[in-house]
């Protein structure tokens, strides 16, 4: 994770079908392509950022959630008062689809200008099969779209106020009932659990995803974020293409991912937002041999954030990941925990042409300027879709 | 500070000398207005954002500082290896005023992009005579400007190479040669001291600021940001404005704060840039009544961060401030803490007219939805003199 192929001088040539059909350095490119039209940028350009971790369909935003946690509330404390994710839920229940439908799009549009090319959006303010595949129609609206998006369902996200009495009830709900569904509209590509002491036990996350394996689903885990309780070992054991948060990942959890191909998805600016002490053991997990992606984790209640940019300076000063190390993991490792990982995150032959151009003379910038947006242009599939102007690069 | 006055549907009426006339009702600004030019906008109009603490006049980013600092290496393992403060010292000494002050420019409109209307300014990097006037020379070059720049003499930042054995010699070279050269120039109009062990004593600080009050400066003071050592007691024995940084302040000099009028600049994204675990005791120093401000500490070195708003978060989900009180604390206290407490900091009757506006429903989302952009039109002294298109609003 730590060397990264930096080019000088260089070129990238894409081919009719949006994909990369040679990089190198301008002459050989140049030599090579022929009558190609030529698109002159001075900057850094990177593979383009894959947030590979979000709840990105919701409605309002938790403002007195985040005011009532500065006073020191706790969680049970804000829900009890008529926030948490249950009240997101509600939102999304109420709401006209073609409303949250337009509030996506203009937050996927923001995210696209901070150089998100491919975002994976989860459900889970639905929590009844109406409601979750009203958000996941939502996703496959705005998908192949820009940024391009990869729709996972997290019916068992957790229990709605209706069956809260009966949490085993409302997990035979989501394998009986909505994974089939889902999987009739075909409306998500992966299934993912939030598997948490108190939420979902390691016992239902295995029913539900061994359920949604049957049907084809590829297997994401919500896993070990406030306790260790053998997530990340589970996620390992389904062959799941990635274990998420892991801010309380036990030895044993980091051993499994360390021998298995799941990417350990960290999540730092939740822990930042939420004013949490413990970041997940980065350098621990990626010093064992585990692959480490970050994500934003965009959701209205812990994490209102959609700057990759800013997670990478996050992953650096925080998790004491390399800069090099970063940058990887928002790119190649996070298209591997949305299983692309031939497809996206590296500016190579036969990739997607997703690239993210950023104001910087050193590709080192990008994790060190925080809080501003350093993007530029931004192409997916050989197509440019977004530009900025303007003189807002920083370096000397 | 947890009071902030909201209106709906208002008005600003702006006096032709660039100061606020009156603010109310809409119908009612508009009735006393007269032939007024209107101009209507949406969002929510903030006070202008004063940064009052930065280093924002430097040459190159210290980007290899930033992976050494992830590596585990120590301050001075930094310095030995060539980065840390010195660095920048050699850097600004050698280059040119002329691209000195290019490069302030440009990242001074990146400030004003996020919605500062006023900054503060540090000497620091020059550690001499003529290079301390080089660097006030651009802050001068800068001031009145857009942003509007407010200039602080900070020679006493670290002790130059070349007289390292003699720190004492230093000091009576920063009282005896530098203070009088600034005070003929007229370039600054505050004084600061790095007050910390191993840099200046506080006995060393008392005698720089005294030397500077007598010339009349104002006065600053970096204190008790790694150990308490009396710096923020020394800071409102002497009357000084603010005293800044703060994350390791001691209970008496927390009640020192709070019995004067020095206001407690708090850093938040210098602790965050750093990875360090302790924050300043925002809650206590608020809640024992002093005032709190927040700031960028823009520099290149442990915060190459410029956006208010990102700090105003951090002071929300790190220091547990509540939203109204970060808001107080990059406006109306952050003006006391550069002399300007009844001038700017405020939308209110005789206070300058400047206004920053943000893309956003509820002035609780400046906040919250962090590390976007969310500026979208900038007056000062009542001139528009920065405006962003987009759809970058996130609310639903």
């Amino acid at each position: 994770m730590a060397e990264l192929g930096v080019l000088s001088d260089a070129a990238v040539l894409i081919g009719g079908d949006g994909r990369i059909a040679a990089v190198g350095p301008l002459e050989d490119v140049r030599r090579s392509a022929g009558a190609a039209n030529v698109v002159e940028v001075s900057g850094v350009l990177f593979p383009g950022f894959v947030d590979c971790h979000t709840h990105a369909i919701f409605g309002a935003p938790r403002l007195a959630d985040h005011e009532r946690r500065a006073r020191g509330e706790t969680y049970q404390a804000i829900a009890a008062a008529g926030g948490g994710i249950l009240s997101s839920v509600r939102d999304v229940r109420e709401r006209d689809g073609s409303a949250l439908l337009e509030a996506t799009r203009r937050r996927l549009r923001v995210m696209l200008a901070h150089g998100t090319t491919t975002v994976e959006v989860k459900s889970g303010y639905g929590l009844a099969t109406e409601a979750e595949l009203k958000q996941l129609e939502v996703a496959r609206a705005v998908a192949n779209g820009r940024p391009d998006v990869i729709a996972t369902f997290l019916g068992a996200h957790e229990v709605p106020e209706e069956v809260r009495s009966n949490r085993d009830a409302y997990v035979d709900a989501v394998i009986q009932e909505m994974l089939p569904a889902v999987r009739r509209q075909n409306v998500a590509r992966f299934c993912d659990v939030f598997c948490e002491p108190g939420v979902f036990t390691t016992a239902q996350a295995r029913r539900v995803l061994e359920s949604a394996r049957a049907l084809g689903f590829g297997l994401k885990l919500h896993a070990d974020e406030l306790e260790p309780s053998g997530g990340a070992e589970l996620a390992a054991a389904l062959g799941a293409v990635s274990a998420d948060h892991l801010a309380a990942i036990s030895e044993s959890g980091i051993r499994a991912l360390a021998a298995s191909e799941t990417v350990a998805v960290l999540l730092p600016g939740t822990m930042l937002f939420l004013g949490r002490p413990a970041q997940a053991p980065a350098r621990k997990l990626i010093d064992d041999g585990a692959a480490v992606a970050l994500a934003t984790d965009f959701n209205p209640g812990s994490s209102p954030g959609l700057s990759l940019p800013l997670v990478a300076m996050l992953g650096v000063s925080q998790l004491r990941m390399r800069p090099a190390e970063a940058i990887a993991a928002i790119t190649v490792n996070a298209a591997a925990a949305v299983g692309e990982a031939g497809t996206r995150g590296q500016i190579a032959p036969g990739f997607r042409a997703d690239l993210t151009l950023v104001a910087a003379r050193d590709w080192r910038e990008l994790p060190y300027w925080y809080g501003v947006n350093l993007v530029r242009g931004v192409w997916i599939g050989g197509a440019a879709c977004h530009s900025l102007e303007g003189p807002l690069d920083l370096t000397d």
